[in-house]
């Protein structure tokens, strides 16, 4: 096996597969290896732990541009870590890299010449790579969209395995995805093919590491089957493990009947929640607002600390006054994640959760439970 | 107490005080707080953990620009961090700072209030701030040149606790600054006035600190006391304890007679460096140079991973063949902070310690012992 390759394009197919390895140590020995396979169609670069694999994929050429010349067609494994920081670091334009026996591999370039202990490919873990089950297909916004809308809500503690995923539901030309961690809740809506129907549960984390590697790209193709969930972009493709177990309904969550009703600027929000955290540390970040139609403060008090007060300038609130105690973590990750110019917070009383909107776009909704408060 | 100040000068006058506090928890419970006085010159704010103080200073105006208005003269302890954050994170051009009783410290704009618990001010304890000893003026990029090219080399381990200090000596017109962590040596000498004496050792890491906030001054006036060393700039104040104990004699080290002489362009080799250096790690980050008149070579081994080669393509080498190992981390850093365009290596032997100097400044020397291998 050997092949001379454009460095550039070399160190992409590497760190992309490599960004599955590593971490925790992995179960099966040979996984902290790459597995890099020259076929007929091109470059295979294979990454796993186990739970999450990336296959990068390079062609021989793109349009006029050769990437690959002068090679071999074969298999090898070599440490992951190792050949993506050599190819990394070489300054040349394009490196050659030859299986010289099955237990070493050179990379080597005018100047300088690495030989890397290697490993036989057929000691790689038999990983299924192929689609099966449905498939659906979005452009990168809506994909991207859905995912950070929503992925950050899912719970981050393994006591409840299944509220560490993202639900996707897909029936009735609408997919939704859902996350939640039991105290806030994130949902978002997109419109899909009629005929698309599944339910699935992917572990959150995954699906943000899905969502920032596909951010070159303009479309992903999704496909779930009972067994994992896949997503291919620009020839590459991930395979993920799901969370088994079934998600908790959350329908019922989203209340209907709105008390009280709050418009404002995000940024407005954001910074003044902000300054008033820095009081909030002792309270577990547990920040009041009051808010009535001539008056919408935002306070936090600390018995060791002291007290601070901010007043809103501009804001549009109907409804009786109200006064109501939350997470400020909570509020501000969910009005930051829906990234937009104004945001409306819908209160239903003073112990129930409440929403927060963008009023551009319904197709997301953000839930938030308040906490109980006795001071 | 009180006054109104532009937020951007207190913030500045906070951040910088506040830099000395923190980090091990204090012997004296009050260090948690920075001082805040205001008196007839100006805004003084002082922070400290009982070894490295720092007092900034505010005047009431600057030129026509006013600074500090609506006051009244006093003194209170506020905590550092908490204090710091609101200033940095409140958005208007000026704020309001009120002691309202001996307990409680306001922080006002026309929209916000912070409420903070306070202590008073005779529970700091007094710490010496008066210049006293001998007396120096330096430029910053004297200060700075003399800090960054050898603070990096004194040690890090407390084992040996007068090896963590850069060693200042000022005798016959020349002061010399030393670092060693006894397996390298850095050392660079600027040009004083004649009647200037002094030997002292101020702790390294606290050095590199001074040099980071003298910044954005034009000079630095330093104080040499036989119980501490005082750096002022800008009106602001820094104290630093110092290391107790004798320098270890460095003199003798310095090789004069050399036999082997490689140049090459500080890039190329730092590069080469970092290159072969991902096949090290298993010896200690220990790599091999080879050079004679036709071939500079360097290169890694381990049993583990592999073997790694790079020959230099520019260089001028003078002298037999030699082959040397050392430890690539003392070499990059030694190089990088010389910071020029070409470095020349000195050798005596394979075992000797061996010279790394700017070819265009003789005022500056780093040495570095090699590595005994037995492979």
């Amino acid at each position: 096996m050997r092949f001379t390759i454009l460095r550039e394009e070399f160190l992409k197919g590497l760190s992309t597969a490599n960004r599955a390895v590593g971490g925790k140590a992995s179960p099966v020995a040979s996984l902290v290896n790459l597995k890099i396979e020259l076929n007929e169609r091109g470059l295979f670069i294979t990454g796993s732990n186990y739970n999450f694999t990336i296959r990068s994929f390079t062609p021989y050429s793109r349009g006029e541009k050769e990437i690959i010349r002068n090679y071999k067609e074969g298999c090898v494994l070599v440490t992951a870590d190792l050949i993506t920081n050599i190819i990394r670091k070489i300054e040349s334009e394009e490196v050659m890299f030859e299986v010289i026996d099955s237990t070493n591999a050179v990379i080597s370039n005018n100047r300088s010449e690495y030989n890397l202990q290697c490993v036989r490919a057929d000691e790689y873990p038999d990983l299924d790579l192929e689609p099966d089950g449905t498939e659906l297909s979005l452009t990168r916004q809506e994909f991207t969209s859905l995912v950070s809308q929503t992925a950050f809500a899912a719970s981050l503690k393994e006591q409840r395995l299944i509220l560490t995923a993202l639900n996707l539901e897909a029936s009735n030309g609408v997919l939704v995805a859902t996350a939640t961690d039991s105290a806030r809740m994130a949902r978002k809506e997109l419109q899909i093919p009629q005929e698309i129907n599944f339910v699935t549960n992917i572990p959150a984390k995954m699906m943000e590491e899905i969502a920032r590697l596909v951010a070159e790209s303009e479309n992903v193709k999704i496909s779930i089957s009972d067994k994992k969930a896949l997503f291919s972009y620009n020839g590459n493709v991930i395979a993920t493990r799901l969370v088994a177990g079934e998600y908790p309904n959350t329908k019922n969550i989203i209340p209907h009947t709105i008390y009280h009703s709050l418009e404002v600027k995000s940024q407005d929000l954001i910074k003044t929640i902000e300054r008033i955290n820095i009081l909030s540390v002792e309270r577990e970040n547990v920040v009041d607002l009051y808010a009535d139609e001539e008056k919408v403060e935002i306070t936090a008090k600390s018995s060791q600390i002291g007290y601070a007060a901010e007043t809103l300038e501009n804001y549009k609130y109907t409804g009786q006054p109200i006064k109501i105690s939350f997470n400020s973590d909570y509020v501000l990750t969910a009005i930051k994640a829906m990234n937009c110019e104004e945001v409306v917070l819908e209160f239903i009383g003073e112990m129930k959760p409440f929403v927060i909107k963008n009023p551009q776009d319904d197709s997301v909704i953000q839930i938030v439970t308040p906490v109980r408060t006795y001071y």
